[in-house]
């Protein structure tokens, strides 16, 4: 089956807000067995949704439209497809009942605009949306069209829980099971090279994906119908060292379940990444079993008094070194009483490179009681990259010292 | 003059790639006074690139192709637009010298495959992609059509230099501004109602839209034509206790001009956030100027070790109290010392919440040397929101104190 996606907004159209929706709405779908035909962005206006709409109705099976659905005058989705389907606004009590418990929850007074947001079109049915008080619409039909809000985590919330569920059961879709690899220290083009003649042995009913993230590649396999674990051995002889770990989307997943189901504590000093590795782990529920804390060494006060960096050290080869990255790494660990702890320091850029250390040079470390290894990048001067890659990085030597694998 | 824009590429359709291309290409179209009409993304396949090509010929002056311009076999965009404008494929020059001449500053040789990449078709103009071997072709007519690489670093390049230039020159086009109001601490239909009375008498050639984001309400005003400052007083009168800044796309962004033009240092103290607050700051060139550090304190013993929050303080009043934060905030801001210092301590869940602390309980405090603000907020049950929110909390409540608004 096709779907076709409609994302409404200005904010999309003029590209001051990056159409996130789009990808993890195709994502998902594709995890799910079905084929996007197409994804369409409009603004906030009649005629562009209309024709939208009604293109899309004529070329998909399935038609997901995001946004226009705020209490706010510029949101006119709902009021369009009420036209479109030539239907009438009621208010819909599964919708008003959501509104009222939202509102309560937080302990507003409702207002006569979010009563509002409880009228929906009289031909549609209501898909219950948890986490806010826009309502999902599903139109059924031939040609079945769902209206979702434009919030990112509610729309993701939908998809995952309400629509795909019901798009499936439509639609009979085959069964589709993904397999994650993380593959780390090699590029996509070598590891192609690499792994070639197990790639060209896979079965028809398997697809292989490369999908290159900030100097990490993770290797997809969909597949159609059965899964035979035993597949991946072939890949392991040709690529073993390479691969950090299975089933997990990130690297920072993939330390968060490690250290969670081995017991040990981590902690973190960052320099050039400024947070971003601690971040990426707070981020997920359960880290407080696991990380103990961070130091943001960003001044080098800070990496003396914060960390125990010694001044001669910091004198002699500079923040951005092999010594000044060792003492970062033993000085947390021990500060923090961790098992194992990661430090970052380096050139992110734009600015602060010299001919010796030249912007993207990276020092990255990590240890445990017994053992510290430390590791020399070069990245370019994009400054994001060089933080992203850098957290990747060290997530990698983490998994590789836990796991005794370098 | 209106344009369309056409990303092609499986990796988009599928969600495995964000389509930055489409939100950067609108915001450059967008300044540049260009209305974009609609963006699309389409796959690889023959038919749906020649569907939405013929669509968006018939709609807009301009139409704007992404991707498919490679050398590898999947990238068909050339010969598909050759056979649209009833061409033939030539050799052109200009391409070719581009090509050899990056090939001869990296050091490689010339394949058959990429000689090729300087087939054109006749009926086009080549605009030359300094920074790249894929041609940018403009092909003129009544409505324009220019197909460009979709590398992303490639594409703004030829944008910014190639396109957009000629665009202007060829369409003769208005001035449109831009205008971004952060407006902080209230709900987006709370503020609909606030500032209704100035909205409605708004002058038609302002167009204003609310983007909320994590607990912050962006509002844009996008105005054809000429632009009066003094439009804004209305909007302070209704509601400026809750304006925050002004010419920013996100507080984070605020925080650090606002920092960097005061010459002021700043330090943080992270538990709930772990570590988001510092890394969006860092994120940004220029940040070492103000950021001195930042402790992620995520177990009690580091809040009492890295920061000297006092153990009986713990005891008595909890990890989540008004005490703990003011006590983080101060020993972060002496200890890293800094002018100003920002704290966060909650419960981000799911778990971890009590009856008289339930998950989404977050405290939040900011300090200069003179004074403590200390604030107690309650967010939901969902992880990330919380955290984000809490980022934009922080973010306001330091606003207001370096500009002594509260």
């Amino acid at each position: 089956m096709t779907v076709s996606i409609i994302n409404i907004g200005d904010e999309l159209l003029i590209g001051q807000v990056v159409n996130t929706n789009a990808s993890t709405m195709s994502r998902l779908l594709t995890a799910a067995g079905m084929d996007v035909h197409k994804t369409m962005v409009v603004g906030d206006e009649r005629q562009a949704i209309w024709d939208a709409v009604d293109e899309a109705m004529h070329e998909s099976d399935a038609v997901l439209v995001t946004g226009g659905l705020g209490p706010t005058k510029d949101d006119i989705t709902k009021k369009l497809l009420c036209e479109y389907f030539g239907s009438e606004l009621v208010e819909s009590s599964v919708a008003l009942d959501n509104v009222k418990r939202i509102f309560e929850s937080r302990g507003y007074e409702l207002t006569p605009v979010n009563r509002a947001q409880a009228l929906v079109p009289k031909c549609c049915e209501v898909l219950n949306n948890d986490l806010g008080t826009a309502p999902c619409m599903w139109f059924p039909g031939k040609t079945v069209l769902v209206s979702l809000p434009g919030v990112p985590f509610e729309m993701e919330w939908l998809m995952r829980n309400r629509v795909i569920p019901k798009l499936q059961e439509t639609f009979h879709t085959e069964v589709i099971t993904t397999k994650n690899i993380l593959v780390q220290g090699i590029g996509e083009s070598f590891l192609s090279d690499l792994i070639e003649p197990w790639e060209l042995a896979l079965p028809a009913n398997i697809k292989l994906a490369y999908l290159p993230v900030a100097g990490m590649v993770k290797l997809r396999l969909t597949v159609h119908g059965n899964y035979d674990p035993s597949i991946l051995k072939g890949l392991y002889d040709f690529a073993g060292q390479y691969i950090v770990g299975e089933d997990c989307e990130t690297l920072d997943e993939l330390v968060h379940k490690t250290l969670i189901e081995r017991c040990k504590t981590l902690a973190t000093a960052e320099s050039c990444t400024g947070g971003n590795i601690a971040r990426l782990l707070t981020a997920q529920a359960g880290a407080s079993a696991y990380f103990k804390g961070g130091i943001i060494a960003y001044s080098n006060e800070v990496k003396e008094s914060a960390l125990g960096v010694k001044h001669s050290t910091l004198q002699a080869h500079g923040a951005v070194s092999e010594e000044t990255v060792r003492e970062m790494v033993e000085g947390v660990r021990e500060r923090l009483g961790a098992d194992y702890a990661i430090a970052t320091t380096g050139i992110a850029g734009p600015t602060g490179g010299t001919p010796e250390k030249p912007v993207g040079t990276v020092w990255v470390a990590v240890c445990s009681k017994d053992e510290t290894v430390t590791q020399l990048m070069h990245y370019g001067d994009r400054r994001q990259q060089t933080i992203d890659r850098t957290t990747n990085q060290a997530y990698s030597m983490l998994m590789k010292l836990i796991c005794q694998k370098h």
